[in-house]
C-alpha cells in the first residue's frame, strides 16, 4: 500500500487556503484590469532552447527538465550513455523544461506573436513557475508569479504606472509597504566611475547582498572578487549613504558627472520622482542606491517592495529591460514590469490577519435531509437560491439530524433549513441560525431575503 | 538566433482567447459555488508512484516524466545504462511526473488530508493536465480540466446534483446539450448474464467505441476478442435498442433478472430517474445502455454530455467510483464526479458565437497623452476612475494623436478622453466616442457616469 505524499517543495491547497489565495489573486487582477492590462497564458512546458542560458549558469541547473516521451534511449550510442555527464546526457534525452519564470516566456510570446500584438502591449500573467531549488521555509519548487508588464514603450510614465499599480494592490490588501527603487544605469555609472566598468555583474551581485550579508560582508566579497582597496573605499560611502531623495540625487550628480550612462540614469530617476510628486502614492517610497536586483536583463529602473511589518524579503520586484526580446530576434523593444510574489503576500496577510472576515466561501444554507418524502419543496428552494447565485446545499444522506448539523457547523455554514411535514403543510421553512442557535419559521421569500443580506 | 516556438500540442492564450476562456471558467465556478462546492489545487508534479498504474498501460506511456534534478546519472551502473530499455531507464532517472488528470491527485489528496476533511467532501478543481498524446485537432498535450466531485456519500442525490450542475453550466453558457447516463452495474449485469463476467474491461472497451467505429465495428471487435457468436448475437439487441427510458428499463428488468449486480444498477438508475422527475433539467437526458466510459475506476452511475449542435465528442463526463481512494489506503469511501472539458466547450462557443458581446475586457477609456504639461489632471481622473474599478489608461508616449487613436481603436477601447489647454481652463474633458466618432465636452462626474453605464 502506498502512503500518499507529494514531491518535496510542492503543496496542496485546501479550500480555506484557496480562499485566501484567490482573494489575493482577485485583488491583483482587479487592479491590473483597472489599469488596462489584459491576461495572457503560456504553456507550462517550454522548449529547453527557449529557457537555457537565460537565467545564468545557476538558473540552468534549477530547470526541471521533461524526459522525452516514447523510446528516448533509441538514438543514444553506447558512448552517449557512458561518457556524457548528467547535464550532457540530460540534454540528449530531454527537449522540454518547465517554465522558470514568466518573463522569458513573455519575451518569447511577444516575438512569436508580434504581428498580432498592438504595441505598447500591456499584459499580465498569473501562473505557477517551477525551480529545482533546495526547498526551505517560504521557498517552494512550485510557486505562483503575478507579472505585469508593458512592452514597446520607453516612456517613464510606465515606471510611474507600475509604482501606482504596486501601491494600489497593497493598499487594497491592507498591507503597509516600502517601495524601493533605483536605476541600473546609475549602478553602471558608479562602477564605470570607479574604473571597473567590465565588472558590472560581479559588483552588482555583491551589492545586491547588502541586506543578506551586511555592510562588512559586501566589502569582504568585493575584495575577494579582486577589487582594489581604494576602489572598495570609494564604494563605502555609497553603501552607507543616508539622507532623503534630494540629498542622494545631489551626491550622485557630483559623483557621476563623468559617466554618460550614470547621468542618463539620474535623469530617469528624477523624471520618475517628478511623476510621483505630481501623482503620489500612499506607500513609503525610497530611492535606494544600493538596490541592485540580481537578474541581468534589467537595464533601467528597478523596483523592490517589502512589507513594513513582517521581514520576509521582497514581495514584489521588477524593472526595465531594454532588450529582452533581442534573444529571440526582435531588437529594440523596451519593456518594464514587476512581479508579485503571491506566496509571501499570503503568508504576511495570514500572520497579520488581513483577510476580511467571511471571505472564506461556504454555502449560505444547508437543508437538512429528512428523507425522500420531503425532498420536492427543497429541490424547488435550491433551484431558486442557486439561480440567484446563493450557495446552498442539501445534505445528501438522510442520516441523524445531529450528524447533519455537525457537518454544517464544521463547514461554517451560517444557516440550516428544515422542511418537514409541518413546514410542507404551511409552506414554511424552519431556519436555524447556526451562530445563535435560534430557530424561526419563515416563507421562502423572507428566507431568500435573509440570505442575501 | 533562435526562432521562438512552443512544444507541439501546447498553446499560448492571447488576451482575446483568455477572455473567452475566463468567461467559461467563471461560469463553471459560479455554478459550482452555488451548489456549495469549494476549490482545491494540487501540484503540477506528482510522485510517479502516485500516477503509475492508475491509467492502464497506455496511460503510463502518456505520462510526462520529470528528469531527476542534480547529478541523476550518479547512481546508475554501466549495466543500468546499457541494458535497460527506455521505460526501465526512465524509472531510474525520474521520480516525478506531470499530473495526467485531476481524479487521481484528488484521491491522493483525500487520503493524505483525511483528518482535516469534513465528509461528505464537495470539492472542485480547475487546473491543467498533461498527456504525451499525439497532438491533433482538438487534442492537446496541455489542457484544462474542471472537475467537480463529492466524496464520502453513497446517496444518489449526489448523482442528481451533478446532473443539475451540468445542466446549470450549459444553460448559463447558452449551449444545447444531451446528457447521457448509464450505470456500470448494468453493464456488468449484462456481461455477467452473457456468462462473460471475467471480461468486463474488454467488452465495455469494445462497446465504448460504438460511436467511433459503429455497430458492425463493435460486433467485429467483440468477435476478435474471442466472444462466441451466440454471445455476440445476444449483445446485438442491446447495442441497437431504441425506445424511451421506460422501455429500456422494462427490457433490462427482464434481461437482468438473474444478475444481482445488474438489478442493483437498475434500482440506482430508477432512483436517479425518479429524482430527475421530481426536479427536472432543461437539457435532453437519455438513458443509454451502450454508454460505457473507458476509465475502469467507475463502479456505478456514468455520465457523458455532448453538444446538440456541434459534433466534437464528449464535452463533460464522469461517474461514481466506489474505491478510488483504496489504492492509497483509504477503503470504503465512495465518490462521484464529473469533469468539464474547457477546450472543447470553448471551440463550440466560438463556432456558435455564444460569447456575450463586450465580454472581452478592455479599458473603458484611454486618455490621449499631450505631453508633460497636461498630465496632472489626467492623473487625477485616472485615480478616481480606477478606484471605482473602471479600467482606464493613459497612452504612455506623447506621440501624434493619430497614432494614439489608432492604438485605442485596435484595442477596442470605446472612449478616448482629451485634456488640453482649453479643457484644463474649463475643468472639462473632451470625450470621443470611438464607434460614432462624435465628440463632446463634459465634466468628470458626467464622464464617470457615462463610463459606468
Amino acid at each position: 500500500m502506498q502512503k500518499p505524499s507529494i514531491p518535496k517543495g510542492t503543496r496542496d491547497f485546501s479550500p480555506s487556503e484557496m480562499s485566501g489565495r484567490n482573494y489575493i489573486f482577485d485583488t491583483i487582477k482587479e487592479v491590473f484590469h483597472s489599469f488596462g492590462y489584459l491576461p495572457i497564458e503560456t504553456p507550462a512546458m517550454e522548449n529547453l532552447a527557449t529557457l537555457l542560458g537565460k537565467y545564468g549558469e545557476e538558473g540552468d541547473k534549477l530547470l526541471f527538465k521533461i524526459l522525452n516521451s516514447g523510446d528516448f534511449k533509441n538514438n543514444l550510442s553506447e558512448r552517449d550513455l557512458l561518457e556524457s555527464n548528467s547535464p550532457a546526457l540530460g540534454s540528449k534525452i530531454s527537449e522540454k523544461g518547465l517554465r522558470y519564470d514568466l518573463t522569458v516566456p513573455f519575451a518569447r510570446y511577444v516575438v512569436q506573436h508580434r504581428n498580432e500584438i498592438t504595441f505598447p502591449f500591456k499584459r499580465y500573467q498569473i501562473q505557477p513557475v517551477w525551480r529545482a531549488d533546495r526547498p526551505q521555509k517560504g521557498r517552494y519548487r512550485e510557486f505562483f508569479q503575478c507579472d505585469v508588464d508593458v512592452i514597446g514603450s520607453n516612456s517613464l510614465l510606465n515606471e510611474h504606472e507600475l509604482v501606482k499599480i504596486i501601491d494600489n494592490v497593497f493598499s487594497r490588501l491592507g498591507m503597509d509597504t516600502v517601495i524601493r527603487f533605483n536605476n541600473r544605469k546609475i549602478l553602471f555609472g558608479i562602477i564605470e566611475t570607479l574604473g571597473e566598468g567590465g565588472r558590472m555583474t560581479e559588483i552588482t551581485t555583491a551589492i545586491d547582498k547588502l541586506e543578506k550579508i551586511g555592510y562588512e560582508g559586501v566589502l569582504k566579497e568585493l575584495s575577494e572578487r579582486g577589487l582594489q582597496e581604494h576602489t572598495v573605499d570609494r564604494i563605502k560611502p555609497i553603501l552607507k549613504f543616508e539622507g532623503d531623495n534630494t540629498g542622494k540625487l545631489n551626491y550622485l550628480d557630483e559623483f557621476l558627472k563623468s559617466s554618460e550612462t550614470g547621468q542618463a540614469g539620474l535623469i530617469e530617476i528624477k523624471q520618475l520622482v517628478n511623476y510621483l510628486e505630481k501623482d503620489p502614492v500612499t506607500a513609503d517610497i525610497e530611492f535606494d542606491i544600493t538596490l541592485a536586483r540580481g537578474l541581468n536583463y534589467y537595464t533601467g529602473a528597478i523596483f523592490e517592495v517589502k512589507s513594513k511589518k513582517i521581514d520576509i524579503g521582497s514581495i514584489c520586484g521588477g524593472g526595465r529591460y531594454d532588450d529582452l526580446t533581442g534573444i529571440f530576434g526582435l531588437e529594440d523593444v523596451s519593456g518594464v514590469g514587476v512581479s508579485f510574489g503571491a506566496d509571501r503576500i499570503y503568508d504576511i496577510m495570514l500572520q497579520l490577519n488581513l483577510f476580511p472576515p467571511g471571505s472564506e466561501a461556504s454555502s449560505k444554507i444547508m437543508f437538512v435531509n429528512f428523507g425522500e418524502t420531503y425532498l420536492s419543496p427543497v429541490f424547488k428552494y435550491l433551484n431558486q437560491l442557486r439561480s440567484q447565485n446563493i450557495s446552498s446545499e442539501l445534505y445528501p444522506d438522510a442520516v441523524k439530524i445531529k450528524k447533519q448539523l455537525s457537518y454544517a457547523n464544521s463547514k461554517n455554514i451560517p444557516y440550516v433549513g428544515m422542511v418537514g411535514e409541518d413546514e410542507i403543510k404551511e409552506g414554511l421553512i424552519t431556519l436555524k441560525d447556526m451562530k445563535t442557535g435560534e430557530q424561526e419559521s419563515l416563507n421562502f421569500a423572507k428566507l431568500a431575503e435573509r440570505l442575501t443580506r
